[in-house]
């Protein structure tokens, strides 16, 4: 199968110049760039990340580009080149695999990126859909965790909980909003969602030295996260803190530039959630004082 | 588990002065170059490429390094950087998960390469190691797969054949011969042996749009070659033709080059086994006549 299939997909994939040469040589060539490289690599797993007959096989390879360029966007960066690696169940469904490209290829394509390499196995376990994705740095640099200072307002794109009911998906990686943001204001931290705000806040505060106040009557709830609460009986709140897999961008941003910025970037609303503060930890204030807020968040155990 | 486990590989790897922002950060950062990049990805899957528990797991982290390594080389690439994604089984020895990352991290300091970044998930299937692997280009340019000329010497390093006794997991990556060639000698094509000389041979030729006529008698066979052979009733020679995992470079070099070339470079032989052809096609000749060879080699299933 490898040969075959390994051509088809050389000839699926899209040209692009930076891309000297792509699939079929030992490795890939990419076009030297006076800026730095970004670079990050995600495996998606059948039964922890994605039931594949349940979400369609496209829909995963779609979901395995994006979680990749997510991590992108999480850095300002600029998308190159993606680069697949299937671990493809023997007896399986062979349009699976054809369909997981496709999935990868329409992400590529979306957002000007290049196929430009990967590798294939047919072995006896479930799906791996492994991408690691290579981009360049902005030339102000790249955007870190570590950035985060006290007195820096947190932000959020779009809103937050009950990804599971589709979102965990079909979401769209946040580089559009990133560049925007990137290349008219200054933003000090940045890193994107994938394990629930509670623990992911916990993760850039703790990068960058600081704590941080949470707003909860401001965080942007999706309806999905209603949606679920209703099947589930917890809060909103609580499905906005903690499902994961959001994907959206978590921003520190300096206060004057909060104030300045506008309610919607590129279409997405961008919510201002807290304060990032010298006590270290989550906290919210309720009836005037501090109360430590649980670091929750799913984990893909 | 995966908190502790990526602060522990973060501080297990090496720093690096190109890389600028390693594990922890959505991706990794590294410092822009003037050459061109060379990206490679390869996964390995227990069962298919190895049975963990048979091999030892730092073998096969070392392996999952190595065979990424051993594609740069066949590109005369200068590793930069690899990065790791390990699917983990659930409920497995825990030291494991250490051991594969050492095997990694000492190939990694052993070709004075970074650790820059991946990923880890426990999940309810088998190990799966992934390694993408940067290099960059250089200054001359990549060598390729479609570059061997008609008169071209076709040339091997090292020996071949009876890679399961114990080679395909403890190979050194040819790093070294590819880096002492490319800077002083004109080198037309390469690529690496994984699945067997037949087989490979007939992709480079295809890539070139050439044939090639082996001199079988001149194939550096290897003791573990020979030793196969007495265990399965074949020929050595079969072996050294189509057991694969022999990492070697396969080379196209001008015949004028090839006159020159010493026997051994870096300490590894290197061994002239045929020419380049117009007629395409593995050809060898016996009797005075050109006979065609099967292009058989292992594939992995």
């Amino acid at each position: 199968m490898e040969q075959s299939f390994v051509a088809w997909v050389a000839q699926r994939s899209r040209r692009l110049p930076q891309v000297q040469l792509g699939i079929g040589d030992d490795a890939a060539l990419l076009s030297a760039s006076s800026r730095d490289w970004v670079v990050t690599t995600d495996s998606l797993c059948e039964g922890t990340h994605f039931l594949i007959d349940q979400a369609g096989p496209r829909r995963v390879g779609r979901k395995a580009a994006s979680v990749n360029l997510s991590d992108l966007a999480a850095m300002a960066a600029d998308p190159i080149a993606l680069f697949l690696s299937l671990c493809i169940p023997r007896g399986g469904d062979p349009k699976f695999a054809t369909e997981v490209v496709e999935g990868v290829c329409e992400r590529a394509e979306e957002f000007g990126v290049a196929l430009a390499g990967g590798d294939t196995n047919v072995w006896d376990g479930p799906w791996v859909i492994h991408v690691t994705a290579i981009g360049t740095a902005p030339e102000a640099g790249c955007w870190r965790r570590s950035g985060a200072k006290v007195g820096d307002r947190l932000l959020v794109t779009g809103t937050l909980g009950g990804s599971l009911l589709g979102k965990h998906l079909d979401f769209t990686p946040r580089l559009a909003v990133a560049k925007a943001l990137r290349d008219e204001w200054k933003i000090d931290a940045c890193m994107d969602l994938s394990d629930g705000l509670g623990i992911d806040l916990t993760r850039l505060c703790a990068a960058s030295g600081v704590g941080a106040v949470v707003n909860l009557d401001r965080l942007p709830i999706s309806d999905a996260a209603v949606e679920m609460a209703l099947q589930s009986g917890r809060q909103p709140i609580d499905h906005a803190l903690s499902d994961g897999e959001d994907f959206e961008l978590l921003l520190a941003v300096p206060e004057a530039v909060a104030a300045r910025l506008p309610a919607t970037v590129e279409g997405v609303p961008l919510t201002e959630i807290g304060t990032f503060v010298a006590r270290t930890g989550l906290w919210t204030k309720r009836g005037g004082t501090l109360h430590q807020l649980p670091a929750t968040g799913y984990v893909h155990k």
